[in-house]
């Protein structure tokens, strides 16, 4: 079993109010770097800081860690074109970050990550595999390929109130930057991610469609950006049987329907619910607010201790326990 | 156990009658990244080729890649600055290749690849680590490097007819070039490898004096580059002990005294005999003849066989199936 994480980048992210992966844009770009030390090492390395919000929510990255301590898996990072260095193992399919998706073509190379990404996944010796994503703004980049490609469902935010006027507004803006109605690239989806998306989409489209060619058992851990990379896989013509293994925090988010999003993509659902408890952790406290949700394969890792039978009161201690190392028991 | 295989370049390679390792400098770009890949996948991926020599001499990477078929242990790359992209996970330690260490300053990010790789050494979890090369034209390159600190050990080749003369040549004009002369840069051992080596010797020594800091047990895999590696360490003040482990045909190569050289380091030396039989296979009368002799971790993957109990007859049997099946049982 390894757990490829799809790591990027996207101009989008830039956008105000967009995304809470990071206290600022230039902060935000060492974020999938940090997730991708935690899950490696448990320790930034060349990420100048452990994912933390100003008040105290850390990146799903570390619940991924800590489930990591508990349950054996590989790991290896998919780069689909970081916008800075990571200390942890890569493949490097991408070389560089997606640009605004307002702009025409924010993704000029989404055919090329795609298919290099598929010859990855074809080679990868895995008889399972988990494909997750860290990418900040990638919900809005995920709502800009649905809406090219014609798909009616509805993004999560790492924000408690998910600013998603905004990012139809964004969206809408973009299909028109475009010069494309909704629904347009139904069938073409590498070219909706050319002009909606993000490197991180086509990457792990690619994965997903090369793993599954041999034969590879496949989820994606994630939330609706999983359900933006699968209907990718979809519109291209991947036929094979897969799974989405997500949060309840994103199972019960109100403006995602993500158990119709599954049956209409043809795909098995998992549903993990952490058994976060109230006023237990500044760490889970923010979760069970709405923040983050979801992301670097939470939802995956978390099935995957139960399906070990794990309980979740012992994953949930070494979360405690490595935010208490990493940030201080009060929070940041 | 992890073995790290520090893959790099330098355009010393270029120099006519250098290297054996790859049939013209366009090619022999690619057989690190080809070197990564047999051993992690077991075929090349994104690389265009098998690193076989014309007339079917293997790299002693499919040896390696035998020996992983028969004794489990994780590999990652350092990338140190590869000319090629490779499929395998690599951790992204440097950006380019080295230039001809006959200009001056061929590596002039020396010093921060030292550092880097030492962070990335110093946070690696695993407790054992076999460190190895990959780099065409890198035995000149190490030459340039005790040359420069004084050391007066010899290096070994790929070709069965060392091109010693041709090597000296080679750092005697660099030495001019770099205005030092013969062991001036002793107790500097960074400013040797910026003037007269390869990033790949950086690397190593980096990764060696980064995990020792924190107790691991370090055996640098491989022949007279990692003496050169050994050599950066100890003029960088590494007290600690490790080890090398190398292959036969270095120890039995007249041009080095490999025994010597490593008392006079002070490291402990494991030499593995892998009882190649003349006429047996294609594959491995090439070793017969003098030709590779050591690289991409042969002689630390062969000792990890023997300590394990497998039988050289059981990873002979691997290469012959491995060959047979990528390049043929005629050979190319």
């Amino acid at each position: 079993m390894k757990l490829v994480l799809v790591a990027g980048a996207t101009e989008t992210a830039r956008i105000d109010g967009i995304s809470a992966a990071g206290a600022s844009p230039e902060l935000m770009a060492h974020t999938p770097a940090a997730d991708a030390e935690l899950v490696e090492y448990g320790t930034p390395v060349f990420a100048p800081f452990v994912p933390v919000s100003p008040d105290g929510c850390p990146t799903p990255g570390l619940v991924t860690r800590a489930v990591r301590d508990r349950v054996e898996f590989e790991f290896v990072v998919a780069d689909a074109g970081m916008a800075a260095p990571t200390a942890a193992p890569a493949i490097r399919v991408g070389e560089r970050p997606g640009g605004d998706l307002r702009e025409a073509a924010p993704v000029p190379n989404a055919r090329e990550l795609f298919e290099t990404a598929r010859e990855v996944g074809a080679n990868l010796p895995d008889e399972e595999l988990l494909l997750a994503e860290s990418i900040p703004g990638g919900t809005t980049t995920a709502l800009g390929v649905l809406r090219a490609l014609g798909e009616p469902h509805g993004v999560s935010s790492s924000l408690p109130d998910n600013p998603l006027s905004l990012k139809e507004r964004v969206v809408a803006e973009g299909l028109a930057e475009s010069g494309i109605e909704a629904g347009a690239l139904a069938g073409d989806p590498l070219a909706a991610v050319r002009e909606m998306g993000d490197p991180t989409l086509a990457v792990t489209a690619g994965l997903l469609a090369g793993a599954l060619s041999r034969g590879a058992r496949v989820t994606l851990a994630g939330g609706t950006q999983m359900l933006a990379a699968a209907s990718v896989a979809r519109h291209a013509g991947v036929e094979d049987e897969f799974a989405v293994a997500t949060t309840s925090f994103v199972a019960e988010d109100e403006t995602v329907a993500i158990e119709a999003a599954a049956d209409a993509l043809g795909v098995t659902l998992h549903v993990t619910d952490p058994e976060f408890e109230p006023g237990e952790h500044v760490a889970t406290d923010h979760y069970l607010a709405g923040v983050a949700k979801e992301g670097v394969g939470m939802g995956g890792a978390l099935w995957l201790a139960a399906r070990a039978g794990v309980e979740m009161r012992d994953v949930r201690d070494r979360l405690f326990a490595r935010y208490d190392a990493l940030v201080g028991a009060d929070g940041p």
